[in-house]
């Protein structure tokens, strides 16, 4: 079977596990699949990269910056191929312009428009393993684009889309996605599998396993993902399409942020155009809102409260005294100092009781539940970030996380 | 006018130098020049990614060592290029690919073979000033190839001679090329102009200036090139192909090497054929043979005795026991602790006088000569090494090279 294995920088960040990583792929070529590797920069070298930019520059030129930062995923094969050949593998290192990996012209922010294969096939042909530069691509015209931060993942999923790959298998510092994380629930189990919505709600409500953008890519295509270790020999979860092998206990995991901040605008005319009036500025200062919470209102006058990312807040708040003037506000407050916390599971809002016992669970811990927020598959809750830790144990209690079996996953 | 400029590794270190070498280029394209510059990597790049690649093997694939070299140059050419647009100076930085510099396909030691300056000529219509990866290139089949330590030179006067620059200018750490190292001779004095002929006995004699390659290539199109600091305002040394300006004094520098040894090897029968039994082995092994003196001999026995660079000697002396066998000669002996001290000047060898005055010099101050050998243009004599500083200072003296004036060059 022909397979897209992606490693990420924390796998490939010294000699030492750059070797490890070779020796895995390997194995993996001599029990008979093919393989095509994707790697990211090597540890920090991104943030290293930037890091110089901003010694020379406070505003370095886009397509200039691509051009400094795919040298990160350069360095990274050119030493994973050598070391597949220091282990008498074959292999052939490809940038992400080499890959046939195009792109739109967009320095920093790119989006994949095809990916020739031609040239991974005929190394594939020739036995060869192709050891490609994630987070890159070309325009048409050989110039060199970044696809974003965390794009590698992004990277993997196209070319396992395009090469017809069985399945896209992402290796990392942990084992898999966890019920919580493990850091702050020492009982989180390892989800044997996961559907795509589900992971995209955990990821977009704080857990860093996946980027969105592979997940989302993943789904239209149906592409099975494997989230798994790069250090140990580990089961690792499947992302797919559903449906789960698992018992229906709809709630799959907790999730939490604790980088929060809200800003509440009170006494707000509830009129039609008002909510444009608040956030088209905001969007125009590159500021992206999160929750958004509307109470219904008396006297045509509500409370409107939405989050931010608490390294915008101090950007927004200086939005806040124009808008609040331009709708006829009385005013506005802020609060940097709040998480949210999360249960994620397909079914969870059609399902009853699930939405009471998350509520009961944080009244019995005394922690008082500021905003609240829901999609088809999610419950969040935004609290104090003081009281978030103990928050995801209460859920993960709660909702008997621990205990269950899993059947394995396939794909 | 059109001109290329070469910044080395020391002229773009860090961020600030980089700044500074920004600050050039803006002034000089202000002063109505067309600019295309050519960088290194920054500082010890190259050879700390070297360490890398033998962290992870021995005994790198040539081809994915040349991926990895080259993203050295690619960091620099990007934080050049930002750091003009800092500066609100249109530019572009371009990797060897994209400024069509296609070389044969041979990893680590390629040979440019065509220029196609279409990408270049394009961006200076558009009023950009193109930054150039130095020190590599692509083949037709967009395979990344480098050219060879210290070839960054090679690919300004390439792309100087393709673009049919009016000169190339080759910005340094030092001021220029010296009549002898100021570190050793403090009255040492930046020469004006210089020939080719000159320049490539100063650099094969240990002058560390200019690549050997750079200066034979701008010799065969007869580019001028002028070396001169990137840190202070210089005029630097215009090397041409003559007549120079100068007064007639022949004698133009001293150059020394310490990086010489020796093996004599004794009582070797003279007769046709045994050159070749000496040296083809040793050309195997790639070891450079320097200085080969063999005396006219009596009753067919001979000593032959020839120079390697030092780091060299260990292999060399391995050879040396079949080789003596071989050729039924009685033994060899070797000597690490030398150095070369050359006189270089057009027409010395015509000229009468100038070889007496270097012996006489030597001679008084007691510095014994264990080997000579000429050129049309150099004189070198080998002597211990630890004999070298003063013969350089004694033979700067002796050709009153501190004191003439000289006439400006041109180009």
């Amino acid at each position: 079977m022909l397979v897209v294995q992606k490693y990420g920088g924390t796998s490939v960040a010294d000699a030492e596990r750059i070797k490890h990583v070779a020796g895995r792929i390997v194995r993996r070529v001599r029990q008979g699949d093919q393989v095509v590797v994707v790697v990211s920069a090597m540890g920090n070298t991104t943030d290293e990269l930037i890091d110089l930019a901003l010694q020379v520059t406070d505003d370095p030129d886009p397509r200039e910056l691509d051009m400094l930062l795919s040298t990160g995923e350069q360095v990274s094969i050119a030493l994973v191929s050598m070391a597949l050949r220091a282990l008498g593998q074959e292999a052939v290192s490809l940038t992400g312009t080499q890959a046939g990996i195009y792109t739109r012209p967009t320095y920093g922010a790119g989006r994949i428009i095809r990916v020739d294969t031609a040239r991974i096939r005929f190394e594939l042909e020739r036995g060869r393993v192709p050891i490609v530069a994630g987070f890159q691509g070309a325009t048409e015209d050989q110039e060199i684009v970044t696809l974003g931060r965390g794009a590698s993942d992004t990277t993997a999923v196209a070319l396992a889309v395009a090469l017809g790959a069985a399945r896209c298998e992402n290796y990392k510092d942990v084992e898999g996605v966890y019920t919580a994380d493990p850091r702050i629930v020492p009982t989180a189990r390892r989800l044997s599998e996961i559907t795509y919505e589900e992971m995209l709600e955990l990821a977009t409500q704080g857990a860093q396993v996946m980027h969105n953008r592979a997940v989302e890519l993943a789904s239209v295509y149906e592409l099975p993902i494997l989230v798994t270790s790069s250090f140990v020999d580990a089961p690792g979860t499947l992302i797919h399409g559903g449906p789960l092998m698992e018992e229906r206990n709809r709630v799959r995991a907790i999730a939490h942020d604790t980088d929060v901040a809200k800003i509440t605008i009170r006494h707000v005319p509830d009129r039609p155009g008002i909510a444009a009036q608040i956030f088209e500025p905001l969007a125009e200062a590159g500021i992206s809102v999160d929750t958004i919470v509307q109470n219904a209102s008396e006297a045509n006058l509500t409370d409107l409260t939405f989050t931010v990312a608490t390294k915008d807040l101090r950007r927004a708040e200086a939005l806040m005294p124009a808008i609040c003037e331009a709708i006829g506000a009385a005013g506005y407050s802020t609060d940097a100092n709040l998480a949210k916390v999360s249960i994620v599971g397909t079914g969870i809002q059609t399902a009853p009781g699930y939405a009471a016992r998350m509520f009961r669970t944080l009244y019995e811990h005394g922690i008082n539940i500021e905003m609240i927020s829901t999609s088809e598959i999610r419950l969040t809750c935004i609290i104090k970030k003081d009281r978030v830790e103990e928050a995801v144990r209460a859920l993960h209690d709660a909702f008997q996380l621990e205990s269950r079996d899993e059947v394995q996953g396939t794909g």
